[in-house]
């Protein structure tokens, strides 16, 4: 029999997350600030309060363990991160963390103890909205991030990496030595609940879903076009450097080269979040001289992303020459797609089948922690929940039903690899 | 003989007024605003020390007049405006209150009386960068503005045009009253020397060149797109509404139309200076949800204005279909086109045939208050002078030996009317 989970303790996570990290219309929990500790505080005070095992890492991971049997079996670790984009919802992160110790605390009360360790990881960081770095907290504890990444500064703020680990209390020359503080072969399975961060759940009128593989992406953080300032009416054609016109004609053709390859059965998504002229010299009677912008590349498959981004540059380098200007592209940031264990994602269907849900499966779009466990070798799964109004915003709308299906199928895949 | 035009002068007007409105890099004088009277405070100074008559009306219009042999016949005006643009340079409008100022001087210096008044105009606020109303000073002087444009907003600090006025210690009654301040049968002729605001007389390698009409303006000052916030990677196309990739379909869509329109042999400029994604919800890691931007069609022609303003609101209804969002286009604004006088135009090519210059004429793509004399029945006239860099922006470069032989050739056409 797979205990319970505890929802009531769910239910009072999720309320004192939120008011406690609420900001304007929206959440937010800033990476390796006061937001993102917030949530770590929530959660420690939480695993305390049941008696947990407390281990925070170098780069201040949090890991709350229920002891098993045989504490030298590899553990089934659950786990998620507790950071949010600025003017986040409440549940992209945390629905993971809030899941797993809902279920250790359903083990304790139960006065059960498993086969082996029982663990939940809140993990740092996973948000590059903050620090333009993809998955410090879990790519961190693997040692996989390049040094270099400790001198990128906060999007808002300034802040080096490298300044907000130690203003946190933890150490940077963990990333600087590249040191692995996890260790993949301690991990028998990682197992991570999220909500769904598109409307295909709700589309599908399904409440959860097994993921069978995460999208890689590949960004342009920072691309500008730089042309040169003129007046709008005197200007002819002929003589422009128009920046927002050869952002746009570079825009709209991989928005058709998008479409293309969809009509061609591949997996893509291409996304402009962020594009601006310059407002310290735009104006409503002046050709604009200078735009900066975001692309974002994502596929399940490594060669489809590479040929999107071959096209933009080949393209890039054409509306130069037509439009006179010239487009700094700067190095595109990568994170690879993963594939989830076929194991897992059986055990976690059947969880689904034991409760007498529909079996759904879907691809995730967006990137996960379980990527950089996948990565590492370590069998990965995920589980999906329904979610209103997207996430990275503060709509985010999951229902608690839905919550509560999604765990109980978590908790018996739990069940049936460590009980 | 026509007196040589006071360049000392004109050196010295230019230097006080780059000093005394100089902000960082560019020039910043402010419709309105304490840049603009800086600008006033200098002509008046200079008007003062050659013994002028000084008038000011209701809306801080300055006209400074050498009063000629008889007095009630219709002067003879030479102006144009003494604001910039924000992060403006130092030639665009002022250029042509020194010219007058300096052929003013000329004539006292000489000692002669003209036949008639003979009057420069330093006009108020005819740059829409910081009140969204073209022309507040040349068409408020002949009661043309609509009174509603008082609650106008400025566009960096949100002060009304009606309080801008009352600081500025003038009279918002006057443009509430639509109250005529100037009488077009008093204007013999309107003279506005300028700087061309693009590089075509750079190209051309020529000085100095006659104007034959200038280009009206139908402008969408702030175009909204209104889509919706989603995650960049788990938000398949079909559920998208994708503010950015709307709008990037909506302005390539007149691009290419302006291409065709430009093929087809219309005279056309269409320019977006502005576009933003919002600061305050856009990510990296987001689909986004809002856009605002700038539609600016200029012409010589009316109806390819009107044909294009058309064509843009039919594609953005087809665009909204087809990407799932709203645009708010609001009302575009409005500055008619403006054909030059015939008389005016042979006497500044006689001005210029006199100092051997070759005959060279163009259409002006940018708006000027030449515009609003000659539509209330007013000959007006106008000479461009050669200018590198384009308007508009802080690097605004004209020779001295190029505005000297513009100033002479209107110095010539004024003798010939007022001599």
């Amino acid at each position: 029999m797979t205990p319970l989970p505890d929802l009531g303790l769910a239910e009072q996570l999720f309320e004192t997350l939120a008011a406690q990290t609420r900001r304007g219309r929206g959440i937010e929990r800033d990476s390796y600030g006061p937001g993102e500790q917030a949530g770590h505080d929530i959660a420690r005070a939480a695993a305390r309060a049941m008696g947990l095992d407390i281990v925070v890492d170098a780069i201040g991971n949090l890991t709350m363990v229920l002891p098993g049997r045989d504490r030298a079996a590899p553990m089934v670790l659950m786990g998620s991160h507790l950071d949010s984009v600025p003017q986040g919802g409440n549940f992209d992160g945390a629905a993971g963390v809030v899941a797993g110790l809902t279920i250790l605390s359903a083990w304790r009360k139960a006065g059960r103890t498993p086969a082996r360790d029982l663990a939940v990881m809140a993990i740092r960081a996973e948000e590059s909205a903050w620090f333009d770095v993809p998955y410090v907290g879990s790519a961190g504890a693997f040692g996989l991030l390049d040094p270099a990444c400790l001198s990128v500064r906060r999007a808002d703020s300034g802040q080096t990496l490298k300044d907000a680990l130690t203003a946190g209390g933890f150490d940077p020359g963990a990333i600087r030595g590249r040191r692995r503080l996890l260790d993949p072969a301690r991990i028998a399975a990682y197992l991570e609940l999220h909500i769904e961060q598109a409307p295909v759940l709700v589309h599908l009128d399904r409440p959860v879903a097994v993921v069978t593989g995460i999208r890689g992406c590949r960004r342009l953080r920072n691309v500008r076009c730089l042309g040169a300032t003129g007046h709008s009416g005197a200007l002819p054609r002929a003589y422009r450097q128009d920046a927002v016109a050869a952002s746009v004609a570079l825009l709209g053709y991989i928005d058709r080269s998008w479409q293309a390859h969809e009509a061609a059965g591949a997996d893509l998504v291409v996304t402009t979040g962020e594009f601006t002229t310059d407002p310290a010299q735009h104006g409503p009677s002046k050709v604009a001289g200078e735009t900066r912008f975001v692309i974002d590349i994502r596929s399940v498959s490594d060669a489809t992303m590479e040929e999107m981004e071959v096209e933009v540059r080949a393209h890039a380098a054409a509306v130069e020459a037509e439009y006179r200007v010239e487009f700094d592209l700067g190095e595109a940031s990568y994170s690879p797609p993963a594939v989830m264990d076929d194991g897992l994602q059986r055990a976690l269907a059947t969880g689904m089948a034991t409760l007498g849900l529909p079996l759904q499966v879907m691809a995730s779009g967006a990137g996960h922690d379980a990527a950089i466990f996948a990565a590492v070798g370590v069998p990965a799964g995920m589980i999906f929940i329904r979610n209103q109004n997207g996430s990275h915003n503060p709509d985010e709308a999951m229902d608690m039903s839905d919550f509560a299906l999604g765990t109980r199928a978590l908790a018996e895949a739990v069940t049936a690899l460590a009980g």
